[in-house]
């Protein structure tokens, strides 16, 4: 049997004068990116750029909307309507489809605190959902595996990637330990690597209490904005090939 | 020779708790709506509730872009360079297409400042119609009639419809007479409607000196945001229609 | 025994094109003013100007701050560390002492959703009130009475005014009946006027469910922002002198 | 005769998630800083954590407020009126001000096209001086070197200091030669630091044709956005004590 796995990394969250991450660096190892779409991060010049160079190197296009909040990074939770949420993440996505060929976007992926709140409360991911289909039905939704947001994409009928996260420990429920908790981030790359290989081949993962977890991991999410991310990313994506494993974006 | 025109207006420019002017009875009246996209004025719940109300009262959509500046509502100058100027337009446009059926947009017509640019700078003007060329060469542009924004789309070949205002004095050069400068505004209202009828009629406009002005009025600027004014625009409609020139949108 | 209590209002939440409220009427009437301070409402000029018109007035002046989300109007729960709703406070804070005479502020009341917040959460109301007593020890801290906030201000040894509602029903234990709950509101303004009185002069209020709570109205939010609410605030500033109830500003 | 001098450094352009230049190694070596204030960059949490450190290190604490445009970094010219340009001042600068010990600033100096339009625009200058003598005489304006800037303080009789650039050229009349001209910059570093050295102690600079213009230095400009600015910073510091010129902040 073929195996196969998308990487994605979160891209174009440059703001004006600011820099931030090594996107031709990182746009090399992935098969698609997630483009910041101006509200937590990124600007349209930075969009214009970003985009037009994931098409130069065949990398498949998805947006990366966020929560209207850019001093916090889209990190900090902020409670919106089902409504502003959607229509928050349609003008987002519009604004990204302007700068691609064809107007057309392959994948979404929510951001930070917006991509937390999607994984666990239903009503907020179908929100989100309804308004990716009424933009473009055929745009695929990356979601956290097991999450409300894949759940969403189910119920509306939409094509979805199930994320997985290769240096996070996860639950026995299947959510992420929390960041501020101990043991939460995997820091040996051997074991991050060999983790990731268990995960797309077995798919199933060791939870933090020892017990294991069914994953069904169609994408990898990797971090470009340091030096020793990108050499992680690229050493990942080698010992995946290695392992008879072909990297691909996710296809309909 | 049947004579017809477009009547235009300014909508969506609410913002969050702040409610500006009233669209549903403007709507009833114009053929077309150039919608605020979030930058000068507008918000995405406020975009998505506006496109609705204008399709459902068969009114054609055309976005309606404007500089970085809410606090100024996009009406202070502010030097963009062509790039900048260009990827704001491809950004603010693609999102107001996310909440249209088909994500198309009919029209577009630059705010502000930023309409008074493109009025009197090429360079500015061609970086505009690139934009809306490179996102989709059917909308139209609106512009200052005789302005450097209709050589613009000329040049692009994009189609294009000329702006007249009602209610503003023109100089000699075909410039609008600066508001802040004596009698720029006509107040009264006959005056202001005959002086429509004879732009769509004879294709002129007296200005300011007393000479006469060559003009072709494709489309004519109403505004919809206090009762005088829409009092006003509801007059003028009906004075259309009784001097036999028929009120519909532009068609490519 | 002579009774008092100061009437506030929530003011200078224009914000560029866009007007809201009715801040000259409100003024002639309350004895507080809390002004918007850029974050969720207003803007340099529009405090500039509040500022003027309250200090020609006579009238106190308090800052306004909220939370950083100007097009949900600081109405959003946004989960802020204490560092940063410290930081967002005292930069609002001092930027409205910069429009007033002698760069002294009155007093502050915190916003919307960070003002519901501060009224339960007591880290957060610590870290607001340090902001405060590191600018200025002498400003008056108000909130929500028996809230958090009042706690925290006891604990920093700060002033306080313990604010009353006068059109919202209270829960057994202090708080206000949730707006999106039956009854929550109160219409008739004969039962507001009374019971604004028996708040002031009985010092306990009948909560929804029959019983009475102990309360200590230092001060009465009154709201300018239509005809109807400006009508009641006239209203009940007559009927609460008419009592022998002096309006008058909070001292230290 | 002793001579003395001040330099600066813009700092605290940081913002939320983005870093912007080493301030810790730039503060070693000036003796005044200028601290943005959240309009064309910086955040009320990055403010609060420069003025700490340069109270520490003893740097006095200047305000520089900037045009309201962070995706510009406040460098595009906005045409503000001076009433909206002298109220954004003064937010600025109040809010800086809450973050000092005893709410107090040494100096403001405006940045990017803010600088250069009260450079040139006296009326826009008057403004500013205006603004901030509203706040705090006291408070010294920075300006360029014998610019409307400088002359508008003269004539609100507030304290100034005449700014001067190490690495630019000047041209006959005292302007800078702009940017995008060949020769503007001047990229030697041992010319730099001569060049500086003979205006402190000669009071005058050659020009880029030739001829000698009269300055009065007070404060020089020194960048601290990247570690080869850093160097020369530190290397001029000490070629101007080696040729026994103090480097001090200005005083009142």
């Amino acid at each position: 049997m073929i195996k196969k796995v998308d990487l994605n990394s979160d891209l174009g969250e440059s703001f004006g004068r600011y820099h931030l991450g090594d996107d031709p660096a990182i746009l090399t190892i992935v098969s698609s990116a997630n483009i910041a779409c101006g509200f937590h991060a990124g600007d349209p010049v930075t969009m214009a750029n970003t985009v037009r160079l994931a098409e130069q190197l065949g990398v498949e296009i998805g947006a990366h909307p966020g929560l209207p909040d850019r001093v916090g990074f889209g990190r900090r939770v902020m409670m919106l309507s089902p409504e502003e949420a959607k229509a928050d993440l349609k003008y987002q996505l519009g604004a990204l489809m302007a700068f691609t060929k064809n107007n057309k976007v392959h994948h979404i992926k929510p951001h930070g605190a917006l991509y937390n709140q999607a994984a666990t409360d239903l009503t907020l991911a179908v929100a989100l959902c309804e308004g990716v289909k009424e933009v473009d039905s055929e745009i695929i939704i990356y979601g956290l595996a097991n999450s409300a947001l894949i759940e969403a994409a189910k119920l509306l009928s939409l094509s979805y990637a199930q994320e997985v996260f290769a240096d996070r420990h996860y639950n026995r429920d299947g959510s992420l330990v929390p960041r501020r908790e101990a043991g939460a981030l995997i820091n040996d790359e051997q074991v991050i690597i060999d983790r990731v290989i268990t995960m797309v081949k077995e798919r199933r993962v060791q939870a933090i209490d020892g017990s294991w977890l069914a994953l069904h991991p169609d994408t990898i999410c990797l971090h470009g904005d340091h030096p020793k991310a990108i050499k992680l990313a690229s050493r990942l994506a080698g010992a995946l090939t290695n392992a008879g494993i072909t990297i691909a974006p996710i296809r309909n």
